[in-house]
């Protein structure tokens, strides 16, 4: 007889992510030590390889808990090392034995290293950013101490609707639809975080926890009403499902990833743009951005605002439409300010944006 | 003293897509009767100008008696006749007074010429897109049967609000995120319908026809909770608001209008990309699509199966995923049946997609 069903479920989900770890570093490997076609290999004695470690990032809460056990359990059998990293945010009293609490469970699954970062939570973005931008600095850190190959992320379907409910209610388009990436990179190192369980539903997390008799721990901010996320959690996403169908959940996961993938393009295509419409000074042709589709347009226009100094989170739809209508509105209207000194105007058929 | 700011608004707003109606006509004319440069006009002696005709789709609700007192009250003050139309889908009993009801309103405001169209509703695609379909048939008949250059809806920004959920929930990518568009088309007639309101909050709308006593009708299915639009209405919305803050309407809509733009450039990338992939007998080759980025290539595939007869009500992103997967993922899977008995298959590397 196989495991409980959702635990079968959390188990695949990791292993398949492990399988593109091993894969990913296979090809940086061979990258590096490439042996000339047909010759001899390029390292006839190469140094004795280590194993790869694998970290879980991990809270105590039910879907990282889920987390850590799969870990525990695939990666030996792939030959992959497995330890696990706590972050304290030191946000309510009693955090430190919180997270020491979290080393022992992990501990307990015989993940090995194991730690635990104390980090002090600033104010920039809110207190969500903050506690944000300080996790992931403490979880950079310690793969880099440790040498991890990757930290997998407990990040489930439902936070993936709520992350793209979230960015619909800033309505500054289809990026900020695109929720959280499957993988994403840590500061120069491409791939570093992994996201298992972004096809699963909480529910199985909880499931899998519970019929392995972890304990788990409920962090009482989940329920705050106080927060955002909270609120969307227990009263903006069951009051859609009641609307729309239990379906929403899975529509919402299903919009991030097609919303990536078209935001993906969409600045490919800035990209080779924005150098056919700039002249040989430099600057940006308005007959040449007309000629562009709006959406292509739009996106060269922000490019040229960031790189010029604008700073691209204070950066909003009605900026970027303001200075849209210096090209398809023009109507002898002065310079547009914008965030970050930087000022945008049209001058002899160019647009010129210049930091002040 | 100038009007109540809510009359201002729905003036201003329909004005402003009057103007845009006579931009279009005065082109169009220009296209048809275009002399020659620097000699004779190519119509000495032109036909009397017949004055433009624009109807107002009515139903009585507050939205579209709101639209007809501005379209009343704007229309003649740029030479344009102003019309009416009111559709009665007989799905009420008594629906047939109500249509006469609404004749006598919108006589009231002086609109002519007035008429109401008996439709019968059929069954395809459940009761709302039934219903939908007959009403913009009947539409398009008083259309062509008076001349009209336009109709306008009255639909809100509430309206797109909604319309963004519903088709968030579908999860089938941005196209079904993009809402309403303010100009559309008929059967080959292009920018038929305008929705000068769609920028206009409904509570602006209500509060128009209050103060100018125009008597509205609040159509008993809007508050019925066996309708999805009206749940969404009524509780999912409200929710959503009172999670994430009073903006989430305007930003619903903001992306509606970016994600009709993103879409229609993918869609223009899609349609030049496929012409690349074909070989000399027309086949798509599977090293060409794969090189592509995945929006494009999921929309070149979605084209593919479309134009060999796969319905495009039909076909959902999961199938796409399949057949996409015939190129990402070869591991010399067989067929894959899709809707409209169309069958997708690889073949030497080569995509042969069939009607069956």
């Amino acid at each position: 007889m196989g495991p409980h069903p959702a635990v079968a479920a959390i188990r695949l989900a990791v292993r398949r992510v492990l399988h593109d770890v091993l894969t990913d570093l296979a090809a940086r490997d061979l990258a590096t030590h490439a042996a000339p076609v047909g010759g001899p290999a390029a390292n006839p004695a190469p140094e004795p390889a280590r194993a790869p470690l694998v970290l879980v990032a991990c809270s105590g809460g039910a879907d990282s808990m889920a987390l850590a056990s799969a870990l525990a359990f695939e990666a030996p059998k792939l030959g992959i090392r497995a330890g696990g990293v706590t972050v304290d945010h030191g946000l309510q009293s009693g955090s430190d034995l919180r997270a020491a609490e979290v080393v022992a469970r992990m501990t307990a699954l015989r993940l090995d290293p194991v730690a635990s970062v104390a980090v002090s939570v600033g104010r920039d973005g809110g207190p969500e950013a903050a506690a944000r931008d300080a996790r992931y600095a403490a979880l950079d850190a310690t793969a880099e101490q440790h040498g991890a190959d990757a930290i997998l992320l407990g990040h489930t379907r439902d936070d993936q609707a709520e992350t793209v409910l979230l960015g619909l209610a800033r309505g500054s388009g289809i990026r900020s639809l695109s929720g959280m990436a499957a993988v994403s990179g840590g500061p120069g190192v491409s791939g570093r975080y992994r996201r298992p369980f972004l096809h699963l539903d909480r529910q199985t997390a909880r499931k899998a926890c519970m019929v392995q008799s972890l304990p788990v721990w409920d962090d009482p901010h989940n329920a705050d009403p106080a927060y955002t996320r909270s609120r969307l959690r227990h009263e903006g996403l069951p009051a859609l499902e009641k609307a729309l169908g239990k379906g929403v959940v899975e529509a919402l996961a299903r919009t991030a990833q097609l919303s990536r993938d078209d935001a993906d393009a969409l600045d490919d295509w800035a990209a080779r743009a924005e150098s056919s419409v700039r002249d040989t000074d430099g600057l940006l042709e308005c007959a040449k951005l007309y000629a562009l589709p709006p959406a292509v347009r739009r996106r060269v226009l922000r490019r040229a605002l960031i790189a010029a100094g604008s700073p691209a989170g204070s950066l909003f739809a009605r900026h970027i439409e303001e200075v849209d209508r210096l090209i398809t509105g023009w109507r002898g209207q002065g310079g547009i300010n914008l965030p970050g000194r930087v000022e945008a105007r049209r001058q002899g058929g160019r647009l010129v944006i210049r930091q002040g």
